[in-house]
């Protein structure tokens, strides 16, 4: 039962077709049976990428790139934005062939294509990184808030081991509404800019480093643990995941 | 709006009092902004405790024993049957000044009250444990299945060190409908009584031992790893839990 | 010594063929070595399978494809139903040269077949899985409860982040005996589905995610610490074991 | 060497008292020397609370009630809000030795003085909560982010196992700027409530468990691991440092 | 049915009392109901101890003085020897109360009453230990040793720091026929020991240190990863159980 | 300086060729500097692997087979028996090529050739294990022991699971004088067989399983764990390990 | 046999009271039995503290007041300086009976006294401390390094999220010899103090955070891990380790 | 505005062309934004490698070898040494395209040239080795070590279970400035070693072994908790940074 049914409903109740009894009984079981897309959250779910200002996302680990290159033709057919994450050339080629505007991010290893304006964030979304090893996932920051309609400030190999780096930077830290912290080792990095800023820091371990890194986990519990206020972290290596909440924060 | 505004609304209708478009419009506010308590489903939450076959719970750990007295009082007044665990004598005292009839299990650290007959399982269900240190936890599961309306069999101190006691209860295993399994230290009890029985095994790990159990992750561990099929686990010292999961499968 | 020897020793008796202190001797010679096999319970072992209402199971993974199709032809050869599971499409074409009939299941990595007729459960066993990637142990789990002899519904792709996706399920959710729920990343699907249902959920969490999942811990630790009553948990991945418990239930 | 300093010495060298290369001497020196309260950013340092829009906190865990009584003194008498977290009744009556118009909140364990107004938030702060006994916590977070100016709105023991309860509340979820979700167990909160708005979540997991519960880890792995987007995690317990955060974010 | 039922049913078949077929029966109930104790192995059970050579145990950890003494007395009135571990003075008064000869040794936390001789061991139980805060450790394996029996030479405080204090025992290590090493911190001490000798080395991680020593997880790592060869462990902490192993051996 | 020099110092020091104080600081240098090889125990290093009843053993794992060739060509032409662990073919071919009476060890992975005798061992060294997945530890237990002059019972599969298999064999558990019992999953199986005999059990975790079997680490936790007296634990996967510490009490 | 007894039997053998065969015999007979503590290395042992320029040191922790008394009165009496750590106000009552000029230092939770002049280090320890709540652990660091015979700077409370603080001390931090850095939460100061200077950093994770900090081990991850170059890592709170090596740089 | 543009700015002022309060405020505008690397210490950053004695490294793990042979022309072009660590015989054919004159050292897998000579130390670097499978990493501290000035005297395969080989080489212990000791499995080396010394010793935990070694972690945990003084570690493998610290220390 549909919305258009319920007029149709009210409209036998008012001509008496239908009795006032049996119209309430079929009303509750509408109420119970509802689908619940049907309701106005429910359009969360068909509807949830566009409604947060974010585009279709493919996670390529672990999809063949023919699987990729075939659902990123129908996202693109729908007129959605694409974002492929963590794919690669192959991938690429392949999904060229469905969608030829495609562009590759050789070091995000990402593919995307904007199909239509995204709302723009109200100031700039600063992505920061602590060595190049950690740029894989800054690009996938950076990428990621790009396409999703946000001003992007690139402030790469600032790490803690050369300190003034960084703090010749102040004036671009100072002039973010908000900023991703990529980092991996002790990742201390956000502690230092959180330090230095009055806006949202969201951090970023990165699985960058051997023996005791534990794959990120020393990152992250340097993250976790950080002695300043105004840090926020999210799962290691998850660049699309710190763009989107900055995306969001940057949006309200 | 609840139901009857509804057919308060459906004789508007009918009598044209509301014309059809305002009553559309009003029906679809009210969709969205139904309370889902008025659904069908919403009747879980206030009456999950009695729709699952189960007693109000209190967790006596972090509550005081005044506070332990208050919830339990009003529980009882709504003639509820009554369960606290993780408990004491203490509590109990205070207890018995607002509940007479309650009751103390001291090695299960419970206080019970039943008030009305719980619906009686198919089965019998029967508690396993290893040692005599995994006692309290087993008791917890005992009582609890019991208060549940369950029938439950108590075969206490059958280790697996001396695997003749486990197998000279052959009989009663086979008797049981679900068996909930509480052992420690390595946790082997499981795996052992599930290669000998055709029902299902609900294992409990204890944080019995020291050293490297590391307060029952060992066991827990071990029982994850079953060899033997039909093993199911759940949290550390989760004698409760056990018994709730046995009794609606006893009850299905 | 077996039974039929104990009728020749007892007539030896009565015909005094055998004095009664040297009958003695011997029955206690043959309590000590009695092997376990003739005992009643020691059919266990050899039966085991059938009497629990499984197939004979062959575990792929570290078996060579034709380790698989020997093994496999002596258990249809022996008229027993079929599972292999955890293993692939080039072990299929060897095992379809001992057992033309048997099935490849691609998503749930298994072969079946099934030979005779199983008990049938009372009920249906339903499977829930959080996301597409859980795909392939959900398979795992309906397959080998298909094959069991339950009735098997399969509701996927109803993770948390879109609750609504589940709730439009509930029909299906309170039509259930019992519930298989698998789910990686945080495993918060178990506890959603139990506090809407009455009935046991078996949960299994996957090694889907990356980074700070490891490998399904996160998702295992979501399980054990359900804040619902009536879950209990198998191993990382064990989609085959959570069904085996699933189909004990069902067969009560 | 200070900034009058240097006008004295401009001066003397256009009177020609000092000597070009004799100055630029001398600026060098002050320039490696310079103590870094001199410059700009060095403020951040002595007026980082104010600057941040954050009252000055005194983490009591570990400080004796005599200590946190003193140092609250002389944070008032600066004309400082005060807030003292981790406190308790005792260290209260202490503090209202010296600061009478202090105020306690017994669940948050705190103690504030808000001594001038903050620059109020641009919308509302949502604390939502999993179960009663992360209240606690959570009344860290709403206490903390009222002090920081921010209306606060408070939903409390809306838990995934009763999962009407938080659906029954989506216009207010929709209503809030920033939401602060604090859940212990399973931690599944923040994914389900993320997939139903488009605004940023903070999560903070709470120690609230035993068992595999591990004090917290459970919950902040399954945040970590969140499906939905837009979740942010803090540190176990942190209630005080997801306020700050989204105080950052509601006053972008 | 016990043995002599046995002869008492061969002689009612001898007479004819009793047909053959109705005695097979009976002989095939019997076997199937057997209580295990009946059984040769199954006297391992109550005599468990006693076949081990060792003496009755009592562990102290999680019972009351009252509890322990009233254990006590029954072993000992049944003629047995006595050992309760992880003990206490205060419970050494009441023991005394119900055996006034126990023996109470401080150091080791135990209580010891010998009252037969045991079978004497065929060498020396040599007993090392790191540091002196292994000394409880290592005194509860010394003294449960002794009272199983065996000849015990303690060397202790010989620890891989001051490396010659060890390499001047040589004579001692090598008159040995089995060596428990105590040791915590790095547990090096196995390794070193095993490199000298060539009898069994059963190696104890103690809980000393702080920090990364885990509790004594650091121990038991090096332990396990011995370079030497002929080295095995125990749990963390267990004198106990090395004793009980070196026992085994030096009885062989 | 060696003996022989030493008796020529003596023979000056009779002879007057050199003089007292001159012989004693040169005797004395001599203590400082001496080769430990020189000293008693230093044969130690160099026939530790004689003096211990061991084969020379060289660990393929991390070796090129012409690096393995090379040096069991070495060991060989000493006269010294050999065993390779953790090989495989394509090492043995090369190893055949030196050595055309090696053996090859698929199951346990290893090559050995036996030179002389080595000393018999007193008793039966009983290696049992869990499931079949074990069976190439086992073997490698097996085929060391076997080589270090032992005779070595297998008795495979009889996992807890279907406990009966182990009971059965309890005539040759019984016979053992030392057994090493492998098993992967939930480790039990060496608690079973601890608490049937009175000899001691070497306890060998295998990294079989998945999931929360984490390479062995729930086995190995098991055993450290065990709730029988007499076993002791080496490290996962390391039959290797337990048959040297087997032997060493198999030759006592 | 000592060494005036080597002289003994070379003038018998000179004199030819002793044949050289017996002399030589008697002489291996000594290398093999030689206490170790009479060769030159082995006074490592008696006089080690002495001879690494360290006071004699007693561990506090574990250990009762009257025991550190009579402990550290025998020390005193030896002449020896003393340091006891991790000890309170209560043990040092009773030091102060045996030892009346020893000092009590509160923050660092140490005792001790100076009983002759250290040799003096070439330069300063510089010790570093992140927060306010690492002061404990700091101060243990500068009581020792003082004691040793250093001269010590406290640079205090200079934590990476008020960077300019440490930058401000750049003097200071060039002017040391090797610096000790205690720190904990996510423990960075080391990285940046090393990107700096160019002297050694022995880093000191604290146990100070709650949550995920895990007892110091996020502190400790982040130095192990630490960016920059010339960072060595202690135990978790072992200000005393750090202050022995940065000693013993320091005299280099 | 650099350095020349303050002279320029000066001469101004003392012409007259700038007047003073012009000049001021453009001094203090320059203090503001002056790039840190004008700055004295920020010659640390683009100087630090040199400033600490360090040649130019290049982590090879992780890039391809054209990007290597790329990196490393433009770093020898500009006359400095060359380090490249983790790098393999691959790349080494490429780097000696662009740099002829460059060595490959196989077993530390790394490439050097040495460009102008090195400060010296002042004494010698011992780099010890446990066993032969931790060559790589200890071969990786030589080689860093010799590149960066310093003596290197390698002790290798003196592993503590077999101690004498340790003990023998006193001599060369007692002569290094400064020990690097590299060892897997147990970690014991570094304790025992620096009982034996009394120069500061620099431990490397390695990643060989298996099983419970996780990795390297044993061998860590041993290292952390010496129960010797004078034990600083770096991370697992880390054979670069030791040498590093090392070598800061020798030039002290």
């Amino acid at each position: 039962m549909n919305l258009p049914t319920i007029r149709d409903l009210l409209e036998q109740v008012h001509s008496g077709a239908v009795a006032v009894p049996e119209a309430e009984v079929r009303l509750q079981q509408f109420l119970r049976e509802l689908p619940f897309e049907d309701l106005g959250f429910a359009k969360v779910d068909h509807h949830r990428a566009l409604r947060q200002g974010l585009p279709e996302v493919i996670l390529g680990a672990g999809k063949t790139p023919a699987q990729i290159a075939a659902i990123a033709g129908r996202i693109v057919a729908r007129g959605q934005s694409l974002l492929v994450t963590r794919t690669n050339e192959e991938a690429y080629q392949l999904v060229r062939q469905e969608v030829p505007e495609a562009e590759f991010h050789a070091e995000a290893r990402a593919i995307t294509l904007q199909q239509k304006d995204m709302e723009p964030g109200h100031g700039v979304v600063l992505v920061a990184s602590a060595g190049t090893s950690d740029l894989s996932v800054a690009e996938e920051a950076a990428v990621t808030a790009t396409l999703m309609g946000n001003q992007v400030d690139r402030l790469y190999d600032v790490g803690v081991a050369g300190i003034h780096r960084l703090l010749s930077a102040q004036n671009r830290l100072t002039a973010a509404r908000v900023i991703v912290v990529v980092a991996g080792m002790e990742g201390a990095l956000p502690s230092v800019v959180a330090g230095l800023v009055r806006v949202p820091v969201i951090a970023v371990p990165t699985s960058v480093g051997y023996g005791t890194s534990f794959g990120g986990i020393a990152a992250l519990l340097g993250m976790l643990n950080s002695c300043s206020n105004g840090v926020a972290v999210v799962n290691i290596d998850n660049g699309f995941g710190a763009a989107t909440i900055a995306s969001l924060i940057n949006h309200l």
